[in-house]
């Protein structure tokens, strides 16, 4: 992970342009990875695909023609989408273009401006604060014209058409944990979920908002078979371990991060959907309300060093990435296990002992835990609960319920719903 | 509210006669009231009409011919119903028909008889304790006959044949908490409520349990139409405000007061339904259930001054009588503005930047929070939320998300589930 | 009870034999009870009756020839169901039949080997300790042969079919709080309920597990008449009353134990359904899922005595029997009177004043409480709600709720919803 994120990181990247194709390029070599290519001007529901931005240089020059803030030190410096511009200020009229953060004077801010022709730079604000010549020379060297905006997509088909999303976004320059983690983690599930599997799994490398839209402006009909999703931001900082719920706020996998995270030792949290956020808005709007949540450690803007040059590759942490990447890997194989069964002899308790299920020798005043979890599986296997219904209620934590299960259905005792086969499988939620 | 108050509570009122008629012709000076006068003997379901009862004069003499209590001086002192009598009793056959209240010994009690034909005085308990003559004089000069209950009905037609019923008391004396402050503040949303909405208002100024009976039995077929109702009684004393569901318990004015409550900064509760209290005892029976809470500050029977002489103009407080006011109208305010909306843009979010709705620069890391009221009320309204759920759900207050529905509707991005033209409306709980 | 329990106390039970024969014989003596045989080797759902054990002696002898560890001396020295041995063994080869409590060293242990074909005994650790002979002479005079399972029914016709199930279990020898406590407060109880009552009650006195079973594949098409039911089991100890609930979570026997135990002064708990513990495990199975509770003190394995000789004659408590009975005996009452009752009036209050219900003088600042439950009564008997619900919403204890509704049947005012005559009865959770 560390190794595309070091890669990944002094790119210049925007929601459009040759950084973000050049992101994707990498991406690939870890991952197969189609890209694609959505010309400017493409109308997405209500939005149109903009053009395309790409940038070669740009700087502030002083009196003395030393460039004061310069683009090939920080990428942040230029805002994104700033418009060419070439020409003469006096410090006043450039002060409307320029962006500090007076509460964190070394840090540089990192600001957008898709929709509104501008320009713009970012520097620390001890740098304004030297600024004291009368007069500077601007210059940034972009283009703004017809293009496409790429994405990347990982499509991983199992052995039903109903998938698993997974989203995060590839549209932030020089910012390490709000783009980078989410980056990083994904490809690794990626891997992780390479063979096939019940599921099929379709990650997105996507531009933010705009990157979303698209997508389910092009994939509209296909969008019933997505079962569950997660959209994977800012999952490297040293916060805890955090998951926004659906708009559902009781899909399967809202439940399933609930579950893994109560039986982590870890502190971490499970907070409601809002309507802001990441591009889980858009798969949460009313019109497609998909069952995707979110993952991060710190919600995004509750840090400082978000959206600044101080969420850098320092902030992220090795640690926090293997984590984020074993919780979300541990609910997805969740996902894949969970399944409705119904017990095939209702009536009464089968005879355990006879199979070799039970101890023999009975009167004991504590019984093995697994032959409970047996029990458990066994008593709540009516065809309404699936195995995550059965692990919550009995407080087991979903591995013990599931090898329960699977001991239970080598035993004939409990069969599944109805066969993972084709397109049909049972909703539970 | 003062002025109506201290010109009603001298007079003697009771469920029937020229007092009650008298606080109407005054309640009519302010707002426009239909005087009903319903024929003693009408069958009203169960209940029957009484007789009209009036009294002139009542008092206690003792030995010396000294009028030792007096229906001159408070009006109290009589029990209401008193049926005429005259005569000389001795002081331990009179003490049979006297109320004291041993423990506030400076205060008169208030005692009726409306159902058994009987007569009584009330005295303080100091009073009774100087009464030590052999024999009384006794003089009740009233009269119980054939007659009429009357009361009063201010209709304000709305744009709707849909109504909101409020409801108060106007049977006890010279009692001000309970009775006067009612009328003192539906008076004033009368008032408040007079220009054309969406809403019809029904105002009653009814005696106690017989009024409502009556009013119900008389107007049953357009209990219907009756959307939201609030009975408002005890609303001048100094305790916190109040309010008790209707049955149903979530109704809509059930949800709108426990939202104007939540949001005030004033101590204030909301107590279940329990069928004992005043008038919404009839109009949430069960075979009408009508949506009608009550309002009062301490509950009835909780404050000593409760149905006694110190419940008089120094108990009520004019800063009460105003908050109680005030809530009451925010509240009615808000089930006027409270709607079904449809997001007329569900897929992904609208592009709010092109329509002027979105700050131009990204990248800040707090948004201004009315932007995040517009996208909650696009993300929630799918038909089935109406604003007071988003304004529940996104934790803000009503008049915040009623705005943004407002702008998103000058947008055309969210449009009414229904037009409130005629009688139909949306029902959302 | 206790004389019951000290008679029942020596004999020698398991799931089979002529001890459990005895014991019904002796129950029998106290009420009517039919005592059925199922030959072994009957089919019952997953399971088969076993064979019949029984034992006359068991010893083992030491190189002196004295009877270390005697069967004449406790039958929990032998393991349940051991099959008969003869023979000398080394103390090596012995000690894997050998079973004691280390941490409890003056304490037999209770061990059972139903369904694997073995021989055991159970001793003190001390007397463990105490054995250093090279070998030792071992006898296990016992049969395991072609039989019967034993059990008893008492079933006391009630006014309809729906019956009330109580089950407890007769299969442990000298233990006397789990299974002794039980059958005396399952005698008792049916000795209470032996007068014709609305409904038709069934007491089983069964061996735990295979007896359930067995009644349940026996008696399956009539299972449907149960509407309640109980097992009754360790309800002996010094514990609090414990309920655990019934598989459905809801169900009215669910709700009847809670409010009784709510309502008592004396600590008690209501514990979640889990499928370990007694036969509420085969009747709450989910091909039956009848709505059968389970009733103890401490839970089972909860304390140290649990399955030890220590569960003797001293561990239970007369005191703690008492209040077992009384509260099962309170919640069938409860159950024999809950009903939904039909408001005749109810468009408003009726009225109560000409009933004789209503204190005839008004303004007192405090009702009476019967009154207020009247009330209750009345507003929330709309055909939907039973006593029991009524009296949770109102809070007030059951009694005061029927004799609420009792007062308002006498006048009229109320009707049960459906005569309880033949099959029918109205079911309301």
């Amino acid at each position: 992970m560390w190794e595309i994120i070091s890669k990944l990181y002094p790119i210049c990247r925007s929601i459009t342009g040759n950084g973000t194709r050049e992101t994707l390029r990498i991406i690939g070599q870890h991952i197969p990875l189609d890209i694609h290519e959505v010309p400017s001007g493409t109308k997405v529901f209500d939005w149109t695909v903009p053009q395309e931005w790409n940038i070669k240089d740009a700087f502030i020059k002083n009196a003395q023609g030393q460039r004061i803030v310069d683009f090939a030190q920080s990428n942040l410096h230029v805002m994104s989408y700033s418009i060419p511009f070439e020409g003469k200020l006096s410090l006043d009229e450039l002060k409307s273009h320029l962006f500090t953060l007076p509460d964190h004077p070394d840090w540089i801010p990192y600001r957008t401006s898709y929709y509104k022709e501008d320009w713009g730079f970012c520097l620390t604000h001890h740098q304004l604060d030297e600024m004291s010549d009368p007069e500077y020379e601007v210059s940034v060297e972009s283009s703004l014209m017809q293009g496409h905006l790429s994405y990347g997509e990982c499509f991983i088909p199992g052995q039903t058409e109903d998938e698993i999303l997974v989203s995060c976004h590839v549209c932030h320059p020089s910012l390490c944990n709000d783009n980078l983690s989410g980056i990083a983690v994904s490809v690794s599930l990626a891997r992780q979920m390479s063979q096939s599997r019940k599921y099929s799994y379709r990650f997105l490398f996507i531009p933010g908002t705009i990157g979303s839209i698209t997508w389910l402006a092009l994939n509209e009909k296909q969008t019933p078979r997505i079962k569950h999703g997660v959209v994977i931001t800012g999952v490297g900082d040293r916060g805890p371990f955090t998951y926004k719920k659906t708009r559902r706020g009781d899909a399967e996998i809202d439940r399933a991060f609930s579950h893994v995270l109560k039986h982590s030792e870890d502190s971490s949290q499970v907070i409601d959907f809002q309507p802001y956020g990441y591009d889980e808005r858009q798969f949460c709007s009313p019109g497609f309300n998909l069952p995707v949540g979110c993952v991060m450690r710190t919600p995004f803007g509750q840090y400082p060093e978000y959206h600044t040059s101080a969420d850098n590759l320092d902030f992220v942490q090795m640690e926090s990435l293997v984590d984020s990447f074993r919780k979300c890997a541990e609910v997805l194989n969740l996902l894949e296990d969970n399944a409705v069964y119904v017990n095939q002899n209702p009536k009464c308790e089968p005879q355990l002992g006879k199979r070799g299920l039970y101890q023999s020798t009975g009167g004991e005043s504590h019984k093995r835990f697994d032959q409970r979890a047996l029990l458990w599986v066994l008593n709540l296997s009516d065809g309404t609960h699936d195995l995550l219904d059965i692990a919550e209620r009995s407080n087991y934590d979903f591995e013990t319920i599931k090898d329960a299960a699977n001991l239970l259905v080598k035993n004939d005792l409990l069969k599944p719903v109805a066969p993972h086969d084709g397109n049909s499988r049972p909703v539970c939620d």
